[in-house]
């Protein structure tokens, strides 16, 4: 691990965004995890989305070579809880503003937790906190 | 929502296992995943799995009707992070003894956030909070 890097695993955003529109469009929402991923810096190694009936909600996952993002929307609510995990060499934060545009929203509540943090007794901060995707 | 159901989306459990074996069982983990759904009481619409090298570590995510649990492995860590993330009629903490037997720990850090609490004055108490699959 170089000098200065942070001792955890990665950075879990969750994002919460009321008063957000566009939460029934399937192919919007993949557009904009597909966006999140790529101004993220991240690598898409799988995407899948499901549409629920009868509210029109969608379930989304994309899955990365740095951890995933997560999609589930309650448009009834007008709503969706996000979540972000990224480790790696890349920008998790620089998602929120792409989630904002795109469901017209700036009413987003974030929390950020760091994952793995060196709590443990056991672990090995001579260990690198990038994996490499096959 | 009936008197005395909590008004939000969802339970959405951050769960860190330290300590930790079997991390990169890519099959085993797959069986754990689907454990987890089934004890839980949710529905499993898909799941996918992405073995890393070469640190052997794996990322699976299991889309639920009832929204997703997703882990992440670092076997030279001995560390997993997962997320376990529930809406509806659903028991999100029994997935953490499954957890806890499938890697052989009891060095578990868990944390509960109520995704989608009525914090939004925009919210509609009189929406259910479970959707349907289709």
């Amino acid at each position: 691990m170089a000098a200065g890097e942070a001792d955890f695993a990665g950075t879990h955003l969750l994002i919460d965004c009321w008063q957000a529109s566009r939460l029934d469009d399937i192919a919007h929402i993949e557009a904009t995890l597909r966006e999140a991923v790529a101004v993220s810096g991240a690598t898409l190694l799988h995407i899948h989305l499901h549409h629920f009936t009868p509210n029109g909600g969608v379930s989304g996952v994309a899955v990365l070579a740095e951890s995933h993002i997560s999609i589930h929307t309650w448009p009834e609510r007008d709503y969706a809880a996000l979540d972000v995990f990224m480790c790696g060499e890349t920008h998790p934060h620089e998602t929120v503003p792409v989630f904002a545009r795109a469901f017209c929203t700036d009413t987003i509540q974030l929390s950020t937790h760091q994952r793995g943090a060196a709590a443990n007794p056991a672990s090995d901060s001579s260990t690198g906190n990038q994996r490499t995707a096959s």
